[in-house]
């Protein structure tokens, strides 16, 4: 931009009293006002960070080199800022914030970093892993809204790792997707389809933020979960995943994703499943139904939220794209 | 770590109101208390700032993004985050916080990301850069401690643009260190280098620090300086600067570095002058004395205004190397 056009508030002799106010006064002259109060809430949280810690220099200049390594770390298929942002608790909270969901509909899990674009359409009852060594299991769904009707065409995203504990991308040599495949749910509502039993495993941990996990004394490991993606115009977005009840990991997840709800029993197929789905009597089955929000369901529980995370600052609201922006009038 | 040894406190079912304190718990393991202190609110600060700004996951998406491509254009020559730091008045709140200066010392300013550690020892009187377009000065200087007492021996980083606005460092094809030096203060606490006048210029705005001022609708200058470092043991480590009084970016410097204190005049060489230090008759000279602050100083005043801190956020202090933590007994 034209430097000459700018409206700058004139700054000088600035110190630890008053850069925040002027930092936020020079960063206010965007006409986007959720840019504006977005930037006012960050200077003003990294600001209070470094005045409460008394930062120092060189823990800075730690920090910058250790942000510098995440984003060099970055690449097609590792994405180490996710990372950081699950194991900082982040990812839960914002998932948690921007899907909220209202009392007996599926709870939203971790995206994580393994999810991608290549999966493939798959067919009800066909076998989303090819890892021999894995247990097999069979599993089927039931999606409905949260007045129980069965809810078809929506768009099942569901991946998960090897039995090894690695997904699909993680492997240089690998010759396609494996682990992960799209499907839609039928005119009831149902879908099912074969896998192998999740098995837990860690993290990536060999670059920055497995450091920052030692140093922190925390482990790398999630518990066993299978991931599930919800799509269908009307409905909230739903991230989320079901975690094997009984894993050792099921109360330290290293990145906050388990929820009491989202714990499942696998139970032995019975004859009758058996025969329908073509797998061996006492194999693992896992039964599970969905409940979906729709988007206005969604909408005004976040709206209302919203509303009293701007009265706690003292401020009133204005929504601006459904997101929150002070109303300054 | 072994994760079977690690005491990690149970935890699902993570909201958006509990998550920030379990965080913190299974972030309080390490035996490094300033660690924990730093991990405590820093996860404070970030959960605060999604819950006050009710971020959305496109939002929080679009962040990672710009961390990662922040890291990614990092390079030898190129720290974009410290640029980041830089616009968002951290590195100065920073140095302000770690380097204290008590009344009638000389202020700090920002470090910026063009120091290099390639610059040359020059001798008294020799000229610093080479850039025959710049209009020549000679810059005469002293060093005192607060008592008045001049400083001998102190080394001192010196580092500017050329006349086009760049630093030695943003060209590809350099073939050594240019516009910078690095000198030591003689036994009367004395400097003097020739050097050009400095020149405004834009910090690299080529980037997404850049990308992220524009959509902040500011501008990416910076007024005419010099930068200073000056280090003796014994001494505060002083990272500054002095700028050109009169600059129109003086009061809008993009970095926040701008104090009164630092703001110079140049005036026209005399003849004494001239004939001393080898330079034409009205040519301009820089007269500046720096004054030193001790460590014992310094650190004095740090303490003070860490046991402040801490008490502001009722809590009561600890020193670890000099480093506040809460003191937990």
């Amino acid at each position: 931009m034209d430097p000459s056009k700018a409206k700058v508030p004139p700054m000088k002799d600035l110190t630890i009293d008053n850069i925040t106010e002027n930092t936020i006064r020079i960063n206010s002259q965007s006409p986007d006002l959720r840019l504006t109060y977005v930037l006012e809430r960050l200077v003003t949280h990294l600001h209070d960070f470094a005045r409460e810690t008394r930062l120092s220099t060189k823990e800075w200049m730690a920090a910058l080199h250790f942000l510098t390594a995440v984003g060099q770390i970055c690449s097609d298929v590792r994405q180490e800022f996710i990372l950081l942002s699950d194991i900082l608790g982040l990812s839960l909270l914002v998932d948690s914030i921007d899907h909220p969901k209202p009392a007996h509909s599926t709870e939203g899990s971790v995206l994580g970093p393994f999810h991608s674009h290549e999966a493939e359409d798959m067919a009800h009852g066909e076998a989303m892993s090819h890892d021999s060594q894995g247990e097999p299991c069979l599993i089927l769904c039931t999606i409905k809204d949260s007045y129980g009707k069965p809810v078809s065409d929506v768009k099942i995203d569901i991946w998960e790792t090897d039995s090894s504990g690695h997904y699909d991308v993680q492997y240089a040599d690998r010759d396609g997707p494996d682990g992960r495949c799209v499907m839609k749910s039928d005119q009831d509502g149902n879908f099912w389809f074969k896998a192998i039993k999740p098995v837990s495993y860690p993290i990536p941990h060999d670059g920055p933020v497995g450091k920052l996990l030692d140093k922190l004394r925390r482990h790398p490991f999630r518990p066993a979960h299978m991931h599930f993606m919800f799509e269908k115009a009307g409905y909230d977005h739903l991230i989320t995943a079901l975690y094997t009840r009984g894993d050792p990991y099921e109360t330290s997840d290293a990145v906050f994703g388990v929820k009491e709800s989202l714990l499942v029993d696998f139970h032995p197929a019975d004859e009758m499943i058996a025969k329908e789905h073509d797998v061996e009597i006492g194999s693992a089955v896992l039964e599970h139904d969905f409940v979906l929000v729709s988007e206005k369901e969604a909408s005004d529980l976040r709206d209302k939220q919203s509303r009293k995370a701007l009265a706690d600052l003292g401020r009133k609201l204005k929504l601006v794209h459904g997101l929150p922006v002070p109303d300054v009038d």
